[in-house]
C-alpha cells in the first residue's frame, strides 16, 4: 500500500536541515512512500540539492510562504498565518491529498490548527499527544504529553478512553489497564482535578487500575497512563534528562583511566545493546489522538534519524488503519457509556 | 555539637523495621547524636531487642499511641490523632526537646501538621519540600516536590524565594539562578498559573533565568527549579523510574551470555562507581523549607540505608544552622521586595 505523507518542512528547531534530509533518506529506503515537502520552495530546493537526491515522483515540494515560530501563540498562528507550512501540511490531510502529516514545529499551534482544520472525533473535546514509552516489559501509552496544559477531569476521562482505544487497536489488548498519574496511590491524593478524574474513571466502564505514581510509567504497571499535558511533558522530559545524564556519566566513568577504557572496550557490545534499547531517537514521533486525520508530532529538537522515526510512525499509523480503528473503538466506548448511563 | 533528632518511628511503608534499624545504626556511628524514637513503645522495644543495641542515653523511646496511615487525609490526621507518632515528633521540635524531626510517613499529613504546630516563616504561606537533585555539574535544588499539589502563582514565587535562600545558605551562592519548570522555554508557554508565576518572577528581584524544561533539571541549567508539588513529585518519581529501568536493563544485558558476564566482571569497578554516583539511596531526605523548625521528609519506601541518609540530612541541616540562615535570607529578600515596591 502506497502512503503519502505531508511534512511541515519548516518546523522544528532545525527546520529543513533536518526535515529535508530525513525525508530524502526515508524516501530512498521506502520506495512505496510518497513525501510532500511543504514550505518555502527555494529553501527546500537548496537543501534537496545538498543531498544530491533524484527521487522523481516520490518527493514533491509544495510552496507555503509562511513559517510558524516555535514561540508563536497558537491562536495567532491559526488566524494570522493561513499560508504556513504547518497549516498547509494539515490541509493536505483534510483534502485527502496526504494520508498523514508530520511536524516538529510548535506543539500548541499543531494541536490548535489540527483541531480547527481536521476536527476532533465525536465525543472528544481535545486531541492529546500519545506516545508509547519503553518499559522493562514492553511499553506504556502515556497521554497527554503536552497538547493540553490546562485540563478538566472530563478531559482526563476522554484521554483514558483514547488511550484505552489505542492500546486495544495497536496491541490487540482487549481490556487495557488505565492508570491515573498522581502523587500517591491512595484515592485521597492529588489535586482537585485529578481526584475528580479518579471518581469519573472509577465509575466508568474502563479497566481502571487506580492511581499510579511517576515510577509506574517505566515499571509498566499499567498499559495506559493518563495525565494532563503539563505533567506529562515535564515527566517525559525530566526522565529523558535523567537518561542523558546517566549516559554522560557512563561515558565519563569509562573514560576515566586506561583500565576503565579497556573495560569499556570489552563491554562495548553490551553497552551498545543497552543504548539501542533506550535510545530516545528510536522513540520519536507521537500521535495526536482524537482527530479526524493522522497527525504526528516530532520532538522539536529531533535530528535526521529521529525525524525519520517520526515519519515512519506516521506511515505505520496509516498502514495499521489506526484512525478507523480508533474511531470505531471510541464509538463502541461511547455506546457502552451511554448504555451504562441509561441502565 | 550534640544534635537531638526526633524520629517518627511508625511512619513510612515499612515502619519500625526500617526506622529503628536505621536509628540504631546511625547512633552507633555518630556518638554525638541523640535519637528520640517516637511511637508505640512495645513495638519499638521489640525491634530494638532484635538489633541487640545497647546505646544507653543515645537512644530514648517516647510513647505515642496513634499512627497516621499513609492514606489518611491530612486534616483528619491533624484533628483526629493528637497522639500520633508524627505529631509528637514535631511537637518535640516545637518544644525545643529535639533540634529536628524526620518522618517517612504521609507527606500531606507531615506538611499539614508541621505547618500547624511549627508555623511558617514570615511571608511564607506554605512550606515546600526541597531536594538537591544530582546533575552532571553538581546539584539543582528543586521545590516543591510534593507538599503542595494545588498552587497559586504567589506560592510559586515564595518557593523561588525559599529555593534561592537555600542555595545561598548552603552553597554560598550569592545570586542563585531560578528556573520556572514549564513545557517550553518561551514566555507564552504553560498553564495559566505558571504563566502568571513567570510574570511575578520577572518583576521580582530574584535572579530569574526564565522557563526551563524537564531535562534542564539534570542538565543543571539553573541552581534552583521551581514547580508545584504535583509536577515536582511526578517528575522526580518518573526520572527515578527511568534510572531504575536503566539499571535493570544494565543487569539484564550484562547477564545475557557468558561473554557479556565476563565483560561485566571486567567493567564491575566502573559500573559500581556509576551506581554510587546515581544511587537514589544517597539522595534520600528532603527538607520542608519555610517552617520555623527543621523537618525532614524521607521517601515512604526508604530502606535502612536510605533512612539513615534522611537522619543525616536532618543532622546536617541543624549543624549548618540552616533555619536561622534561611530565616535571615528571607527577611533580607522581603526587605528588598518591600524596598523595590516602594521605590
Amino acid at each position: 500500500m502506497s502512503v503519502t505523507v505531508a511534512i511541515d518542512a519548516m518546523g522544528g528547531d532545525h527546520g529543513p536541515v533536518v526535515t529535508v534530509a530525513a525525508a530524502v533518506r526515508y524516501a530512498r529506503t521506502h520506495p512505496d512512500v510518497r513525501i510532500l515537502l511543504v514550505g518555502r520552495r527555494e529553501v527546500i530546493e537548496k537543501h534537496l540539492r545538498a543531498t544530491k537526491a533524484d527521487l522523481g515522483a516520490q518527493l514533491e515540494i509544495l510552496e507555503a510562504s509562511e513559517v510558524i515560530a516555535m514561540d508563536e501563540p497558537p491562536a495567532q498562528a491559526l488566524r494570522g498565518k493561513k499560508d504556513s507550512s504547518m497549516r498547509m501540511a494539515i490541509n493536505l490531510v483534510k483534502e485527502g491529498k496526504a494520508d498523514a502529516c508530520v511536524s516538529a514545529g510548535n506543539t500548541g499551534a499543531l494541536m490548535f490548527i489540527s483541531k480547527f482544520v481536521l476536527k476532533t472525533l465525536p465525543g472528544i473535546d481535545r486531541p492529546a499527544i500519545c506516545f508509547a514509552l519503553p518499559t522493562r516489559k514492553g511499553h506504556t501509552y502515556v497521554l497527554d504529553l503536552g497538547a493540553n496544559v490546562d485540563c478538566t477531569a472530563e478531559h482526563l476521562l476522554q484521554f483514558a478512553v483514547m488511550g484505552s482505544t489505542l492500546a486495544c487497536a495497536i496491541d490487540g489488548n482487549e481490556r487495557p489497564s488505565i492508570g491515573l498519574l498522581n502523587v500517591g496511590e491512595e484515592e485521597i491524593k492529588g489535586s482537585g482535578v485529578v481526584k475528580q478524574a479518579g471518581e469519573l474513571l472509577r465509575s466508568s466502564h474502563l479497566n481502571f487500575f487506580g492511581n499510579v505514581e511517576g515510577d509506574d510509567i517505566y515499571k509498566g504497571t499499567t498499559d495506559v497512563v493518563v495525565c494532563d499535558g503539563f505533567v506529562g511533558n515535564v515527566a517525559l522530559k525530566t526522565s529523558e534528562g535523567m537518561a542523558k545524564m546517566l549516559g554522560g556519566i557512563l561515558k565519563e566513568e569509562f573514560g576515566r583511566s586506561m583500565l576503565a577504557k579497556l573495560a569499556g572496550l570489552i563491554a562495548l557490545p553490551v553497552l551498545k545493546r543497552i543504548r539501542d534499547r533506550v535510545d530516545p531517537n528510536r522513540y520519536n514521533g507521537a500521535t495526536l489522538v482524537g482527530l479526524r486525520g493522522v497527525v504526528v508530532k516530532s520532538h522539536g529538537s529531533a535530528d535526521r534519524i529521529s525525524f525519520e522515526c517520526a515519519i515512519h510512525g506516521a506511515v505505520e499509523d496509516v498502514r495499521q488503519d489506526l484512525l478507523a480503528r480508533i474511531n470505531k473503538q471510541i464509538e463502541l466506548e461511547h455506546a457502552q457509556i451511554a448504555a451504562a448511563a441509561s441502565a
